[in-house]
């Protein structure tokens, strides 16, 4: 099949590629570097070094012998993306090619305003490439279970029948996002559910957990082909960073009570659960939502887990509560359903103890390269908290 | 109270700018002249020669006496936004400033991704402002009926309570816009509720039905002061525009089967809802959304109320059923609830045969500016319908 992965010089769109490329598949990545320069202005590095776009795309065919085809260009320029979709004729499309952090939307003014214009335009331009261009193609597309914030009563996936006075009627369900970069993909979320209708697309939107992993079996093949992993405030999630501040003796941090429960997966399982949606894509007309996570823990199960496991292991860490700086229950309900991928035949790679294990190891090894101040988290969601100026002089103007 | 109208060239801003600043208030507006852009690249004119703003405001001054301040900016300056908050330091912001046209955002990828990076990046410099400038200043912001579709259940202002498997909840009314302009609103909406939630701001959206009539008790003061009333397919309204059919001796166009049912409200009961919200605020932290329209027709029914009415001041005028240029349900379940302005205390002008009479008087004046080839409808929501090359060569890079 031809597919094409937006965004893919980043955590999840490299492995992407080059898992669906080793199955067989003519792979196509895009990007334009955007998250290289938001590093940039944050001062802030994956874990291990990163090769180029281009230079990793040259190991992989030294390593496989396949060839990914690589092209460098904008979202937000629509004659980008109708060139590529009328040179390379995807028949499925992954989208991966957003703003990714919510810390980083709500920096400042500056911040949220590119987030929502950049992920929104960007989705745009791909929907009415694919009206013209690719009718047929089937847009996977990468949103997130952060949609659906905290109800008191179950998150179903996607639509929820209501009964309601006496009627009855199945309707997209309620979203309380918590973050301007959240609210993008609500906004992207509704924009492409009226392409579906207006235009018969077809799509599937992965609402997906907190991702969490440093390697899968194609980055293991070679040192040159590893992926961006995160453990910064801004781009790192909640348990990579805890295996992180366990290799360097940090306290691990709990934002505020740490009862916050989240949808978790291991990045293998995002790369299956891609996988799935491209081989029993939707029908014309039909957009899907699958929730993608695997378990669920709390904030501060996780904590304890790593605190745990890392300790087995020989590093001796401790859990800190800080105060949270984001706004969100820290104690709620939370039950969401995630059945459709485990329907379709998802093999969950579940946390265990072998898994935290192996990632602080691996983390070990780059102990050096860890910056401990972009760990702690400066950014706040709170009108009356103090304003990171610093942060906010190093708008680079996307 | 110190009162800013944002978008105070437009139909609605311009009365409404007026009404205040005659109860009072003081009052500025900010506007950039965007739609009059509009206007001239899809040749478009409102029916009556409308002033400059300039003019209209010394205009209101000479008749009046009062002064009403007159801004000259884009919202989506964010620099604009913050100066003139920090200026002005509105009490209340009556928020139109936005692209206003469903079809307008319907005629090709660059008018869709304009009108929501347009109306959402405004939004937003407005919230961030207010978080900086006016925390206490209250957001008066005009939304849309069009937001909830037409779903199989009661609509309710805004949030409903579900009960669902055992627990229960009250969660935002699910979305199921019907353009790339409603769609911008229901942006809007979400952004709006975070930005309350998050850093207790105060805001009333209202969720607002079509609009109809040409006249208010202060643009009937002067000629001068008269509001840009459209009868085209792109800017106007149902109403408005059956009005201008009949005066034309046009058959009225009826899209589709015409069962299409929605709220509707004369221009004098824009005014008096925005007035009751702002005397009426929303609490520090509330996001409040009021059902704002008064009665609720079809489109099919609408249509032979005109022209029953024309007939009776000597209009001969037959309806006309066109194929339906938009992808939306013809015949559908529809009861939206609007208790919460008549509890404030809202008295209707109902659509009574006395108003259309007058309307179709008033139209009949000005009855040679009638443009008749830009009232049909050329622009079309389905995928596979004819692009209208001629409007997609007329974008100027807004």
């Amino acid at each position: 099949m031809r597919i094409l992965v937006l965004g893919g010089d980043g955590y999840l769109g490299w492995p992407t590629a080059m898992y669906l490329s080793r199955r067989g598949h003519r792979v196509a990545v895009l990007d334009n570097f955007a998250k290289r320069r938001w590093e940039m202005e944050l001062n802030v590095e994956p874990l291990m070094p990163i090769r180029t776009l281009h230079d990793r795309v040259k190991a992989w065919e030294e390593v496989t012998g396949l060839k990914i085809e690589l092209f460098v260009g904008d979202l937000r320029n629509y004659g980008v993306v109708e060139g590529l979709l009328d040179g390379f004729r995807p028949e499925a499309i992954v989208h991966y090619g957003e703003q990714p952090s919510a810390p980083y939307s709500m920096i400042d003014h500056n911040r949220a305003v590119f987030t929502q214009t950049n992920n929104v335009t960007g989705t745009l331009n791909v929907l009415w490439s694919m009206k013209k261009s690719a009718p047929e193609c089937h847009l996977v597309k990468l949103g997130t279970m952060g949609e659906y914030g905290t109800p008191n009563i179950d998150i179903e996936e996607g639509f929820i029948e209501i009964d309601y006075k006496g009627r009855r009627d199945v309707l997209p369900y309620p979203k309380q996002p918590g973050s301007f970069y959240h609210l993008s993909k609500v906004h992207d979320s509704h924009n492409i559910m009226f392409a579906c209708r207006a235009w018969k697309l077809a799509s599937t939107d992965l609402h997906q957990g907190v991702v969490y992993g440093i390697e899968t079996d194609e980055t293991r093949l070679d040192e040159r082909l590893a992926t961006s992993f995160h453990y910064d405030e801004t781009f790192g999630t909640a348990l990579n960073r805890f295996c992180v501040q366990a290799v360097v003796g940090m306290p691990l941090t709990v934002y505020g009570k740490g009862g916050q429960k989240r949808g978790f997966l291991n990045i293998r399982d995002t790369i299956q659960c891609v996988e799935l949606a491209i081989l029993n894509p939707a029908q014309r007309g039909d957009y899907r939502v699958f929730n993608q996570f695997t378990e669920t823990f709390s904030v501060a199960d996780l904590a304890r887990l790593v605190a745990q496991q890392a300790g087995k292991v020989g590093f001796r860490v401790e859990v800190r509560h800080f105060e949270n700086p984001r706004v969100e229950a820290e104690e709620h309900y939370y039950n969401p359903a995630h059945t459709k991928l485990l329907d379709l035949g998802l093999k969950p790679h579940v946390l265990s103890d072998v898994l935290i294990d192996r990632m602080v190891k691996r983390i070990e090894q780059f102990k050096t390269r860890i910056k401990r101040e972009v760990i702690l988290p400066r950014i706040k969601w709170d009108a009356n908290a103090q304003e990171v100026e610093e942060l906010k002089l190093m708008w680079t103007g996307n």
